[in-house]
């Protein structure tokens, strides 16, 4: 029996039952054999209450500060998971990120991980011990100053921490069984995956799926570091995230994994752009001067009598502002007509290393999505995933015909959701 | 100009609008050319919920996870006040009492401080911010764990960072304007103390007063660092405690600095002890066999006829359980008759250097009390103190009475109390 790395985010610790129904689950996997690390996220609402103190202190906090003051809730919750274990007979020690060895560079607020020392994790786990420790959270290489990792940075710390120790697997648990052929908030019969590639995992992530993040998985990839997404509420097994399947797991991989689904996302379109070299080059560098990601882009075949074209792409919701006032600035030297901002837009994604040599896939999505009466707006694809942007109002109803079209329904209803939403 | 040490309590920055104000405060003394550092607590009631938080999860939580539960507390107030600052325009860095250099043993939720390295307290306030340093924690010496210092633990820290910076004053921030010649809440005419010496503050701290801990006067005397406490809520000018009297404090020390009282102890008699050599030791040796600490002791003259004593001693209402069932253990050894528990006493002591050369005052002090028609149980003294125990009933009516007959009584009401109790 290995070492074992367990991650349980917020709504699992929401509350002191939560707590204390998180700490015998711990304590099975130690009866077990395993050596345990786990990995906690601060209390339920915590952060969005320490978030919303800072605001009525500053309207700009710091983000050295505002990092200083967010590391408080893990250290909460992990202090009280200690304790809880220790009152069911068992040895368990806290550890910041800093004392666990969690070393990132100085971006306060979505600090990136440089590296981990666990020794002092080591160490408490050879002495006999269950360490915990805080997720989400490290401090900086040259200032040793305390840093946060962003959004999923507790999944991060899990995985970067089994990697460091060389752990069998990292265990995440959640409020939901694992990971789904669709989001079961609207697919009723979407079904619990077994396993699935790091590579379909990293697209789902990144088309949508909230279960993990892409930043967790692209670690756990690049170390090989099987990933276990389980329910911490049910006695479950979840879904296994690895490079190859392992033990029982279906040895066979599916053609489709999933559909995903993304609403966050906004649509600017660029009209009247002149069809000649440079013009396209010139609206992109104007957007990532601006520091701003984009997604999908899809520029139209320009009508021959006006030598004009327009140019679309979709970026987050959160940049749709900066991005439209930086093109505006631009607009007298890029030299095109006018900006379109749409916000009312869904990403509907079909995810699957088996598309490769099923040449029917495509035509099967488009035709369930024409079935169902929903439009499409763009397109874009990749070796293993097709995904289509459509009205946000016919987002259910696509992924559903999609779902049922790629024979991913379930027999019955599996998918339960038992918390709120985890970090 | 040189450093100022500030330290703000727990109900000084209750809420959003306390750190602000504060911050303010704050920046005035930055304004003036100093150097500040600040030494915070726990937002108002944010340590109690935490040990609620606890007590839900362990009935006998760990003394290291208690420590790292507890300082999360300062943790949020320390970040939440260098964003205020910040807010404010002017540069300001939070520091844990591990960063600060806060070095402790490892005795968890009462360590002592053994060292003080504030390397990086200093670079960042020659660097020109303030620096914000979280009270009441440290880390231990030989274990690198975050530890806790107990009750008043924050005062202490700013003490000791006041020493070790070599700091011009300590300014000690609270919720009533200064020691006062009595508890204000019991003596409405109870006077401001501009100027009191360290001995006679100990005195005063050891006999109820709860404005400063002995343990932080005490620091303050070894390392000579002068202590000005003053209300965070008013700007007045607070009292000066110090060696000697500097600038416009008052040049001439007072007979009397104050009146104290204490209703947190109980009174235990051992009845018809044996009068011979060793029955004291016998009786005392029990007592701190069970790590229980005693303050006033009395023995009675032995009855000739009977040549048995009683012995009466107080000591912490808390430990009153430990030290009866300690005692009617040892009984058959040392055989006492019976013993007696009182827990309506309380303590009246008054305070000052100037009674050495005054042999009136014991007279003085007895006849107030007796005027009074307040019963003396039983009486103590040191060089520059005497202590009488009465019924706890009697407690204010005895407080007045000496207050008025040492001519210490205002001519109005001075004493306001602002915000709940500091910690």
């Amino acid at each position: 029996m290995g070492l074992v790395v367990q991650k349980y985010g917020g709504s699992s610790v929401a509350d002191a039952e939560g707590i204390k129904r998180v700490a015998k689950r711990i304590v099975e996997a130690k009866k077990n054999g395993h050596q345990v690390v786990v990995v906690v996220s601060a209390m339920g609402d915590t952060t969005d209450e320490l978030i919303d103190l800072a605001e009525q202190v500053s309207p700009i906090p710091s983000g050295r500060e505002f990092d200083m003051l967010l590391t408080a809730g893990e250290r909460i919750s992990m202090a009280l998971l200690a304790m809880a274990i220790k009152n069911l007979g068992h040895e368990a020690q806290s550890f910041t990120g800093s004392q666990a060895g969690v070393i990132t560079d100085s971006v306060h607020n979505k600090a990136r991980i440089i590296d981990v020392t666990p020794g002092r994790i080591r160490e408490s786990i050879d002495a006999g011990n269950i360490a915990i420790v805080a997720g989400f959270q490290g401090v900086s290489q040259d200032k040793k100053d305390i840093t946060t990792l962003g959004r999923g940075g507790s999944d991060t710390t899990a995985v970067a921490l089994a990697a460091a120790l060389d752990a069998e697997v990292c265990e995440i648990y959640t409020d939901v069984d694992g990971v789904f052929t669709a989001d079961p908030r609207v697919v009723k019969k979407a079904r619990k995956i077994d396993w699935i590639s790091f590579e379909d995992m990293l697209e789902l992530a990144s088309s949508g799926s909230k279960v993990l993040l892409h930043r967790c998985v692209e670690y756990a990839r690049r170390y090989n570091i099987p990933i276990h997404v389980r329910s911490s509420f049910s006695g479950l097994k979840g879904t296994w995230v690895s490079n190859e399947p392992q033990g029982d797991q279906p040895m066979e991989q599916a053609i489709i994994s999933g559909v995903a689904h993304d609403t966050s996302e906004a649509k600017i379109t660029v009209v009247g752009v002149p069809d000649k070299p440079g013009e396209a080059a010139a609206i992109f560098r104007t957007i990532s001067d601006a520091e701003l990601n984009i997604d999908m882009v899809v520029q139209n075949v320009s009508a021959a009598s006006t030598g004009l074209t327009d140019i679309s792409f979709t970026l987050p919701k959160t940049d749709g502002h900066k991005a439209m006032s930086a093109l505006s600035k631009a607009q007298p030297v890029i030299g095109f007509d006018s900006l379109r901002y749409d916000d009312q837009i869904a990403k509907i994604s079909l995810v699957g290393a088996g598309m490769r040599t099923n040449p029917g896939v495509t035509a099967t999505f488009f035709e369930a999505l024409s079935n169902a009466g929903v439009n499409i707006e763009l397109i874009s694809t990749s070796e293993i995933r097709i995904s289509v942007v459509t009205r946000a109002d016919d987002v259910k109803e696509a992924v559903r015909a999609v779902h049922t079209a790629f024979g991913l329904d379930s027999d019955s209803v599996e998918a339960v959701v038992y918390g709120g939403t985890g970090r």
